[in-house]
């Protein structure tokens, strides 16, 4: 299995060890007392982190002769990050995620072999105590969109299937919104959570997913704007994973097809997490129902690992 | 003169031609993603800092293998940023201050050669509007704290004497304060401005600076405590001069013999920037007066930078 160890195999500097961490700067002298001044840390850790973030934050800043508008402009953007932020947004994790750092901290610290299969971004959708659901049951709970048959398995890496493993489910709906959007109402839409029977299988029907923006009336839509980024996100299901002795995965299924796909605002998609949503006409849906509207079927086997450490 | 350019001597990437912002990431499929997401931005600056900056982040996120929880500390220390701050408080700037980002920037952005007097920080405590003063007049408002004689000159680097410069100053009370901090009571104190006399010359009355520490009670404080680093910035009086034809020049004139010298939190000392806060018995003062108490005097000569491209 890889571990975080092995992860770094590029040669870079461990953690632990000290790195190279004094990079050319426009001012080594300064960069040197900045260095030093953490020296008197009790945390090493503490020491490492901010001696190797000062070291790349200084080499930024002279690489680029950063200018005083422009570190004007810079110290606005960072203020407002906590100024936009409450109890319900959180512009800082959206910062992290359009800039890649989130998906960078999660392949470090959930490294995977395969089959096991591979983690992406949490994002701000998830709600504590989703209802509670059986296999068979639909938890879109009212949400609008195309009915969806969903179904897989969820399995270790030597294929023996995990029997009562904790599910949680959450997506959008078809205008692309999570119930947690809809302000000026109480719902509790496309979201709930339920456990594999004894073969390791699951079951549930819900609504199809839509891509949709992130937040852009905030600082970080700024910065996807002045960059001509895209603000969507491709089409997907949340699943958060948990069983003992395994680690908790955290990842989508990303609807294959979709136009966004390749473009992900937050760099969450991966290949192995494209699936096809596949179309139906009007008939038999697979849990024996007559079904007089189109509707999708998606099927998707997770692999968990093993927790080496007993963590997870 | 040196210029920006000059300034970055040492080979480092300049402004403006691509550099190798590459560097080695747990990810570098991931990075190279991110750093090309910035392709369509029309401004080619913006794409420029931009793939810096993310560049150095995701090397810095690399180096230290970053943990989950150190990724949530991190953001929950960003976002306070901006909620510690308001009209009257800017945690983002101390945070650039104590990393000395702020006095790397100003370095890279007024580079100056000798006989030039150098700059230093702006700092959180100007305010605009401070009351206007002829040469000899008390500048001190009733500031607590022991007399002190300020005088000097003004010229250009060519030894001229540079008339009707304004300069602005501002500085602390014997217990640290300046009169801002003073949120029980509207006072102007320690802080105006005047112009130098035909001969490039000013004097003014105030009281002796002292050393202060820089606000404790936010995120930066908590950063500082954790590095166990001093909060405290060495004793110094702010000027900032403004001449036509010439750079503005903000500095501090620090105070000999200050026992935090050599350990200012924002690494805004300067050698060429400390002087004698010469210590006097009670006699004749240098306006002619008698004073009963002891008192002290300081010269300081600046010396401007013509600007060759009419900013300043």
């Amino acid at each position: 299995m890889m571990t975080a160890d092995t992860h770094n195999s590029d040669g870079a500097p461990r953690g632990g060890a000290p790195g190279p961490f004094i990079l050319s700067t426009a001012d080594g002298a300064l960069t040197e007392r900045v260095l030093d001044s953490f020296d008197g840390a009790p945390s090493t850790r503490y020491r490492e982190v901010m001696r190797s973030l000062v070291a790349h934050l200084h080499s930024f800043i002279s690489d680029v002769s950063l200018t005083q508008a422009e570190w004007e402009r810079a110290v606005s953007f960072v203020t407002r990050l906590g100024q936009v932020s409450d109890d319900k947004r959180q512009e800082t994790i959206l910062l992290s995620d359009v800039l890649g750092l989130s998906m960078l901290v999660i392949g470090i610290n959930n490294p995977v072999a395969a089959p096991a299969t591979e983690s992406t971004v949490f994002g701000p959708f998830f709600v504590d105590h989703s209802p509670a659901y059986g296999n068979g049951e639909d938890i879109s709970g009212g949400a609008q969109g195309q009915p969806c048959f969903y179904s897989g398995t969820v399995r270790d890496v030597d294929g023996a299937p995990v029997s009562d493993a904790l599910l949680e489910i959450w997506h959008s709906d078809e205008d692309g919104n999570y119930d947690v959007q809809y302000l000026d109402r109480q719902v509790v839409q496309g979201r709930g959570h339920l456990r594999t029977n004894a073969q390791g299988r699951f079951w549930f029907t819900s609504v199809l997913p839509e891509p949709y923006p992130i937040p852009q009336d905030g600082p970080v839509g700024d910065l996807l704007s002045a960059a001509r980024r895209s603000p969507m996100r491709p089409a997907h299901v949340h699943f958060m994973i948990q069983a003992p002795g395994f680690a908790t995965l955290v990842t989508h299924v990303f609807r294959d097809g979709d136009r966004y796909l390749g473009d992900d605002a937050v760099f969450g998609e991966k290949a192995s997490l494209i699936r096809s949503f596949v179309h139906h006409d009007p008939g038999t849906a697979p849990n024996g129902t007559s079904l007089d509207r189109d509707f999708y079927s998606m099927h998707y086997d997770f692999v968990l690992q093993r927790t080496s450490d007993g963590a997870g």
